[in-house]
């Protein structure tokens, strides 16, 4: 068993190994004058099974080369299994033709990783867990919700104060997991917009008075959605309110935006490296370590 | 019959249309916040013969990626058939593998044209003409050398004053073609490394006193080879040096040293866009979008 790591994650690469009790595999990626990449393997493969850490955040084009070029250096260095960590997916989101000719992308990828010679494929928490069938290859799909739900029970929150709450009615689902680990009750944020081309409507669906409130997501990037949604519940009555999620892409205003929220605390797992400047108090990172290396 | 531009030579792709005498179909290409790649297509294609054209140059994984997905988008929206133009083809030169469990880059692009569902691919002077035989779609690989040819015909200079030089062992089948159509001799240089950690040697094989050297490359990337080769020929007794490639790169300290060199002019073609600053006096830049379109 090896385990390499790409440019993605390194110390959670570093963690994985830790845990599953071995060193991380020797291999070099550089770039070339002109950007290409170049990758060598430094120690013998052959025979082995092989995983690969690499999450296709940002920049997620390089990331995603990165791991479709190592996965064809593994094959040729005969590999006897080939297995993907893919921490967070990249491109999950367009995982469907919500327009007339736009591409899938979620499903090139994953048939891009295939034809590389990806022979199982390890990820968390996928924007929709219909992208499984979306290969033809093994695929293990690990849940964040234990991991954050133990963090909001060691603060020792009372079952009663709490409540769950999505920010939008396709997270419901989601939201219900953490409720029933927390044994709390649910909220959804129900945007209307009342007319066109008048803002939209915050409308709260549950009681959150007086309570303290845990928005959760999958993914929050520029942050919109989960801000709002905050300030949304202090306006109505919430005690205060925690967010959480499990792959924190953070871009473009995000980091603003959340430090100028009433969000008292954003927790989210490691499945994206967070860079310095995104390392802000309000945040608080926990491990995908152990999760991975027992699927591994 | 439609044609598609991406980012990458937004020009050609345009001179291309024209020749054609069709107007460029209608696409947007946009990023997401976090980077992701954004593709619609504008317009029916539903039954037709769908052309695109990108180059895989610099940002190579940007590029690439663009065109898997316009790729992906343009078969879910009913293409009768996709041919992929690719004027340069990034990663060409890891076509093999030179060092034991490293990658093939240039097979691993081949299959993911052909997974993202490319139908024909129309190419330039590809690094290695073997990698033709990595494609099981059409592949039609033009050349640049009639091109090139004609621009030093017109410039008058004397059958048996012009000397065509390759700059490597590698490059004499090159070079003997502008040779056989400028009815001229060819010259090598050998570069050879007396002893392990001393300076290469640059050995001129063939005759070059008192004549118009004429080097050409496939591709110019740092300028390295290109450079130190006309210094060689100028002083082992050229007149005056030239020289020319069809993929003009021009990757880190190419363009000081081209400036700081004896080449008199560099002629490349617009297989790769030129940025502004790539652009001085001593480039001189032909298209190819004449050959393209008869390939079309
Ligand atoms: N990287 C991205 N950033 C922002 N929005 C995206 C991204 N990728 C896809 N989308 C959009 O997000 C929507 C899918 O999200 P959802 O409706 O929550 O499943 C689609 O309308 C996509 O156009
Ligand atoms: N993008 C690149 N820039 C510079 N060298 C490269 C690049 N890609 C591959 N190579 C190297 O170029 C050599 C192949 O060139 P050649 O021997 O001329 O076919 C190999 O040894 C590669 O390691």
């Amino acid at each position: 068993l090896k385990i390499f790591s790409l440019n993605s994650n390194h110390e959670l690469a570093k963690e994985i190994a830790d845990e599953v009790g071995v060193e991380l595999g020797k291999s070099s990626v550089k770039r070339f004058s002109d950007g290409e990449i170049q990758i060598n393997i430094e120690e013998s493969i052959r025979g082995c099974d092989v995983f690969v850490i690499q999450s296709t955040s940002q920049p997620v084009n390089e990331n995603l080369m990165e791991l479709l070029i190592m996965v064809d250096a593994l094959k040729r260095a005969s590999a006897k299994t080939i297995t993907i960590v893919m921490p967070y997916y990249g491109y999950a989101r367009q995982d469907r033709k919500a327009r007339a000719r736009e591409p899938i992308t979620a499903k090139l990828v994953a048939n891009l990783l295939e034809t590389a010679g990806a022979t199982r494929v390890i990820t968390l928490d996928l924007h929709a867990p219909q992208i499984q069938g979306f290969f033809d290859i093994l695929i293990d799909h690990l849940m964040g919700v234990p991991i954050l739900a133990e963090y909001f029970q060691e603060k020792g929150l009372k079952n009663e104060d709490i409540v769950i709450v999505s920010p939008d009615h396709g997270g419901v689902t989601r939201a219900r997991k953490l409720a029933e680990r927390l044994k709390a009750p649910i909220a959804i944020i129900d945007k209307r917009r009342p007319k066109p081309n008048v803002a939209e409507v915050m409308n709260i669906v549950g009681n959150i008075d007086g309570k303290v409130a845990i928005l959760i997501d999958d993914i929050i990037d520029t942050a919109g959605t989960i801000t709002l949604a905050a300030n949304a519940l202090v306006e109505n009555g919430a005690k205060e309110v925690f967010a959480c999620c499990t792959h924190p892409v953070l871009s473009g205003p995000a980091i603003e935006r959340i430090e100028n929220s009433n969000i008292k605390e954003l927790v989210v797992l490691n499945t994206i490296a967070l860079s310095e400047e995104k390392m802000i108090g309000k945040i608080k990172q926990l491990s995908v370590a152990q999760l991975i290396s027992e699927a591994i």
